[in-house]
């Protein structure tokens, strides 16, 4: 009889499940939920730009709707398919996507729907940079071995920030949170029915550096340290936890309840969840040597090495948060889809099309129309802070070299070079700290979708770029961590088996290569400028600089 | 037997007409042409942004249809109307405009419509930069005193730079120009009749350091530093002028031929013309110590003075350029209002509006409730070069402060305080060379209409401004000067009956006067950052500022 496996991808606007059989690489049958609430399933202020958070009720229903839709289908598609052949699930979440929860484990935000601090906290909400500063302040003075899995700076985007915020601006809801969880190990916990947080399992990814947990100081940071922050986090320690797991470990098994709300039989086997990225990394095909960069309304970068290493800017170097006996590292960017997305909600771009596909089609084909250089347009990719290499969410866009004339796609592009200098800053950091970069694989739905943005990528790089051939990477690597978890395999062994190799590659083009050259000396410049502290270039010929080669292009 | 004169204005997408009493200060009757060539009266190269040029059938086709529709309306309005009621007329037009011309006075243009090199280069063509920076290093070399009265630095708006741009891409065009004419002067020479470029009349205005005219050297250059600029334009100096009137003056009189096409008595006499700016200040009330701003696609900025002494970075120092017997003090900035028609033209704001007027009353709507530093935005307004103070036109354009909330209208607030930032450098300018500004008025479209932008005004100098009564006050001072030229009176006389003293006044705001003090500190080290050779500041804390600005303006 075969097997199947689940895998459950929760990324910023939408969850998908996606059916598949063990040690197959074919993807039998997915399903999608985009989360009803808020803006595009994000809740935001009006007050307050920094602020992102999301409905716990979406993450459940949604689970529901997607476990119960791909094993309806393959009920109707599979010759006498039963429930109990899927063996095991797991997920692979946005992160840090930090929940406050009750004594019984139960999200506050379910209890109080209006209350926009007891929902859950989503990764890209940046309330909480006072609080980083104080955490990297603090560690810096008592703790300094605590930021080097970080590269030297903690994020406000990760968990003891945004809890520490919370505690800040909203005692009283911090007061009614027994404990915190991350997304990644609620949802394990919601399937198999866990009623104490303190019997949920915890994924290392999640708790790496982001929790600043690790075996070498004993878990998560130690009570003084804690105190020297809050005495109330002091106590919370003990409401969290001892020790957390690596994804081919068991977390749990489906209960009744879920199993009746899914379809799923009672007790199949719930894998440690993880990362969206990092499970991601093994759907694409994640080995020594290779940087996987999944490519969506952020990037995150990862690499897997047997040697472990502080890298400055790098936010993450956390054992087995990949694959299991390797170190992961890790980087990213805070915005790239993102900032494409803000283009065309934002600034408008009607006269490229009637809704946001035709628009971002057009928009794309104009862009590509252009070489290197044309448009006399250069910018910054921090609309949403930099997360690597300057680890700082206080820094914003940079837009240079508008005339009376400068189009929407012409920024738009612009915008794409920007994301692509910013992942070259984070290739070089990783070079020069001596982890070789020898392969370049891009997943997610802009590396699938977007040839302009890849080909754009590979000129900036100077590299081949290569392209997963799943499009559902992180289900697809959630699912081999369940068969991992299930089947007591090896991640690489089944990661082989259910992965296919990149079948499609973007090459660097030599006159795109060599203007983008000169286009990244400038992005350098100001990069420096405005996100070094200390340094103080002559930043006079920067715009004259930018005219001269869109002059040297248009004669080219 | 009243008597009556009329003022024409060629503005940059339209020309118009005014119809008053000679020592009377109400406006009877108007007139307004929106040239049909081209993008709102511009013609454009898609393969250079720069160029901008202007049909010659354009302003002779709309000289026609306003003078004879304002005649009109007087036969049918007046009693016992009479044509040669109306003793005087001339013109205030945009410039350098630059028409080449051949043997007969005959625009090229008029010849050889699809030859856009043939055309009038517009006042805001900037093709010519490399010229510009040719003529101002030459000048440097063998003739400093000549780029005392432009400020140091000869610009690529200006006449010498676009004839010697002619000469170095189109040998051709520029072989069949007899000689090369400003739009001030071939209007009054096409309604008079001339029929010979030497015996035109030419306008001190124009002439001033735009042509680099000077009575101590003169008149026009010699020829020796025009010979080594190139020697077709030692030639050229022959068929152009050896002296330049003041606009009290007479340069002609009505031909046959106009006066049948428009109604007017043949002989009406002929003002010599000037630039808009220029007369639209006198429209405006300026009198010693007053600043008039004429705030249209661009700003001119205008002041009269009994001494005359260069001011680096303003762009012009010339006696009698707008008042006879007064040096006339001319500064400038390249874009205002041209940058808002470029935001709402090319970024798209389809969700403000369904047309530019709707939306321009939204956007403006929805930024007036925003109060100074709320946006996080901050930008500089050099999208078309930097007119004054760094007469610089290969600057661009540069916003910062972008996040993924970041909306049209709030970079449309950013825009406008961009261009009083920019105002207030040219203020400061002006008073750290000795020329104290004790009063500032504001005319033109914008000042007229756009109530927003004349608060962040007053809040931005910490100023009271005054708006001009007339909102045609180009047009308005042309009619006095065609008054003054017929009478033989005094222009300063003339002004005083024939405009109103302004009735609105702007008042700086406290709060916002301190938010923009702020403000400005981090507009100016940018100015300096980008602006000026050598000046290396550390620009990293830029970002963070305004980010604590944002925090201070939304806690109050």
């Amino acid at each position: 009889m075969k097997e199947y496996v689940i895998g459950l991808d929760y990324g910023t606007n939408s969850c998908r499940a996606v059916l598949v059989e063990v040690g197959s690489n074919e993807e039998l049958f997915s399903e999608v939920y985009p989360y009803p609430s808020g803006n595009q399933g994000v809740l935001l202020s009006a007050q307050d730009p920094h602020l992102a958070r999301q409905s716990p009720a979406d993450y459940l229903n949604g689970m529901q709707y997607i476990i119960k839709s791909v094993i309806e289908q393959a009920q109707s598609d599979l010759e006498n398919f039963e429930a109990k052949q899927v063996i095991a699930l797991t997920c692979a979440t946005t992160g840090s996507t930090v929940i406050p929860v009750d004594k019984f484990n139960q999200a506050l935000g379910l209890l109080e729907p209006r209350n926009l601090n007891a929902q859950a906290w989503l990764w890209k909400d940046h309330t909480s940079h006072n609080e980083a500063a104080i955490i990297t302040a603090k560690a810096k003075e008592m703790r300094p071995q605590m930021l080097e899995p970080c590269g030297g700076t903690y994020s406000s985007e990760w968990f003891w920030a945004k809890i520490l915020r919370l505690k800040n601006i909203d005692p009283e809801t911090f007061g009614k949170a027994y404990s915190f969880v991350e997304l990644c190990d609620f949802l394990p916990g919601a399937l198999a029915g866990v009623k104490d947080p303190k019997e949920l399992k915890r994924s290392i990814c999640a708790a790496g550096h982001k929790a600043i947990y690790a075996d070498e100081w004993g878990g998560l940071p130690d009570k003084e340290f804690l105190n020297a922050l809050d005495p109330e986090l002091s106590d919370l320690r003990d409401r969290l936890y001892d020790k957390a797991l690596e994804s081919d470990q068991v977390a749990g098994h489906v209960c009744e309840s879920w199993a009746k709300r899914t379809g799923l039989a009672e007790g199949t086997v719930i894998a440690v969840g993880a990362f969206d990225a990092h499970m991601g990394a093994v759907g694409a095909g994640i080995k020594e040597g290779a940087l996987v960069k999944i490519v969506g309304t952020s990037t995150c970068d990862l690499m897997i090495s047997k040697s472990k290493q502080a890298i400055a800017g790098v936010c993450g170097v956390v054992e087995g948060s990949v694959i299991p006996g390797f170190v992961g590292i890790e980087a990213g960017q805070s915005a790239v889809g993102d900032l494409f997305l803000w283009l065309v909600n934002h600034l408008g771009t009607s006269e490229y099309g009637n809704n946001r596909d035709e628009i971002f089609k057009n928009m794309t084909e104009q862009a590509a129309a252009m070489s290197a250089g044309q448009s006399g347009l250069l910018s910054l990719d921090w609309n949403n802070g930099n997360r690597c290499t300057l680890v700082d969410m206080q820094l914003s866009g940079l837009m240079l070299g508008q005339t009376l004339h400068s189009k929407v796609h012409e920024i738009y592009r612009a915008l794409i070079e920007a994301t692509a200098f910013g992942a070259l800053k984070i290739i070089e950091r990783l070079e020069d700290s001596g982890t070789q970069v020898e392969e370049i694989i891009c997943c997610g739905g802009l590396a699938q979708k977007n040839k302009l943005m890849m080909q754009i990528y590979a000129n900036v790089f100077n590299r081949p770029v290569r392209i997963a051939d799943s499009d559902q990477t992180c289900a697809l690597g959630a699912a081999i961590f369940a068969a991992a978890a299930s089947k007591k395999l090896a991640v690489l062994e089944l990661q082989k088996q259910m992965t296919t190799e990149c079948r499609r590659e973007y090459l660097p083009e030599l006159k795109e290569v060599q203007t983008y050259g000169q286009l990244y000396e400038i992005y350098s410049q100001l990069y420096e400028a405005f996100g070094v502290e200390g340094s103080s270039d002559d930043l006079f010929g920067v715009m004259k600089r930018l005219i001269k080669i869109q002059q040297e292009v248009n004669r080219a």
